[in-house]
């Protein structure tokens, strides 16, 4: 077990000593610790060497000038100059949260950026202010729509985080796949096999092998087939495509560029660097801000006190998982499974800093 | 097989003697003929005997005084008079319409309103302003969120309509569940069972019944078990909720005014009537329409020419297989099965109007 704080000074440290800015090494940091402490050990330090080795490939701008390039009173779109996805995501989440101010909503769409980490994350900032944020981005082209050999989309992510009362907000964070790619990698790491209806081999065949994205095979959607609904998880990965590549002059689909070393840099380009979304709107811009909380307080209770599945304890309200895991996180510290303190300490070995192996 | 014109004109005329303007009428007759024309029989002529009765039972306002009772620049909320679903929610899409002309987008959430039809239509009321139009609604409580036995959610939809150039517009709408509602209900008038993962019985088992809704029995979200998913079909259907009711002051999950005989009308009330939630954007709050809709052809183009499955035909955009209905339909005539014709029979002899049986 690590504590929170020892990982929080490595991962802020290996951004630094890459050329960030200390200001952009928090913020990216903040992003890694977010995710562990939420329990999403698939979003936090197991994606450290994503992030470092395109920072060898020169593929990552570490001192980004970020613009924004188009606006309307609710919208904008932001060029990230290919800055590391936490950067330009925090800025155009923070610039949603300011048009919600003045035009009751605020949509923020950007290119030139990479991997964010958890969408969860930014729609969260919009909290603190009583406004409701949402936050999604295209991804690694690992996903086949219905009907679909090619990996034509990522497990583009949605995140909507809406403020409640007395109880904690509700808070959805899910990718639009039935899991999220990084639990794959972490399946594949300790060795295990998943069920069947995540991924399918390079022919379309159902397979258990979390690691056959690297033979050409594919994610699935949500619904996992067409009879159960797949084509309505590729509508939502594809709404997520175009909202943050299409709009804002991004790659979109199978020219995301990868943040996985096994995947290929494509000559082609159809925009410049990942793309993302951003959403705030302001409570008070549909109703006072305390009749909603209270009135979520109640849909929340409503929901609690639905009755349950013998053999399950709760009805979970998004969030609540992940929030019960943080409180134990904080008080235990994280685990980092062995590979990947492994491979942290080469990246701190080359980086001459240091890294304990617990 | 009816001529498109007999439809509009018997389902119209209905609407008039339930004492309906003609506007309001061709309004609401126009999305029923939509949802038919689309091939979504499950929302088009099936329902009007649910509006007759919610009429007989003086659960529906034919004369709605509908009234923007808060507003910012690019929001809104909209009490729709306990108006037929399709008066407030024309009336609200507009106004988002018109929102987003000034301020870039605009979102209009609706309380006080009924089932509305297809999604879909909304979202395709800002294609002709180079838009991208979204639109969602609330519905029956009939769904189950992971772990629950009580039906706490609808079948909630979301509709995103997306602008393209050469190519036809991207038009997705879809439920939050495997299957939309009406279409248990056309299995059951077929006498058809369906496929497991749709519905679970009042106890929590798997069911191939699609009139267990009657005997306490429960729909899926999307993805069907925890294992695959069902937590993300349960988040996106909780976020339609939230945004349509508790935005706006309607009733939400459980307590939503059923449009069916076999629910019952609760006496405790969170809100009032249904609720809605309509999206625009303007496309050249982004970028130029031209420079995003040749944007939109290249991806379209992408996805249909990705390499499809051994023994399917084809990748399909969202939109295309409805369109290709549309076009056949408008040709061959629209197919009402007998059981549904006998109803529209009943309907017209008590309202004194002619319809055939073919």
């Amino acid at each position: 077990m690590y504590t929170v704080q020892y990982l929080e000074d490595f991962t802020r440290e290996v951004f630094i000593k890459m050329g960030c800015s200390e200001q952009d090494a928090i913020t990216a940091t903040d992003v890694f610790i977010a995710a562990e402490l939420r329990g999403l050990s698939s979003h936090g330090m197991i994606r450290i060497k994503d992030y470092f080795q395109l920072w060898q490939a020169k593929r990552i701008n570490v001192k980004p000038n970020i613009k924004i390039v188009h606006e309307s009173p609710s919208t904008a779109v932001v060029d990230g100059d290919g800055g590391i996805g936490m950067i330009p995501a925090s800025f155009a989440m923070n610039l949603a949260i300011k048009k919600a101010e003045k035009a009751g909503s605020g949509w923020v769409s950007v290119r030139n950026s990479n991997h964010f980490g958890i969408a969860g994350y930014y729609a969260m900032m919009a909290l603190e202010k009583d406004m409701i944020g949402m936050s999604m981005t295209n991804a690694n082209p690992l996903v086949a729509p219905t009907f679909s050999l090619s990996r034509l989309l990522g497990t583009n992510p949605i995140a909507v985080a809406i403020p409640a009362g007395k109880r904690n907000p509700f808070i959805a964070d899910f990718s639009t796949t039935p899991i999220a790619r990084g639990k794959l990698a972490v399946s594949a790491k300790k060795g295990e096999k998943v069920p069947y209806g995540y991924v399918q081999d390079k022919e379309g065949n159902p397979s258990d092998d979390p690691d056959i994205l690297k033979e050409g095979g594919s994610m699935l959607t949500l619904g996992g087939d067409y009879e159960h609904g797949s084509h309505k998880g590729y509508c939502m990965s594809a709404i997520v495509d175009i909202f943050s590549a299409v709009l804002s002059g991004a790659n979109f689909g199978p020219f995301v560029p990868p943040s996985v070393a096994y995947l290929p840099v494509l000559e082609k380009k159809v925009g410049v660097g990942t793309g993302h979304f951003f959403g705030a709107m302001r409570i008070d811009a549909f109703q006072p801000a305390d009749a909603f909380k209270s009135k979520m307080d109640e849909w929340i209770d409503t929901f609690k006190n639905g009755k349950v599945v013998p053999g399950q304890e709760e009805i979970l309200i998004p969030g609540e998982l992940e929030r019960r895991k943080e409180e134990k996180i904080r008080k235990e510290g994280i685990s980092v499974i062995l590979p990947i303190a492994m491979e942290l300490k080469e990246i701190a070995d080359f980086l001459k800093i240091d890294f304990e192996i617990l």
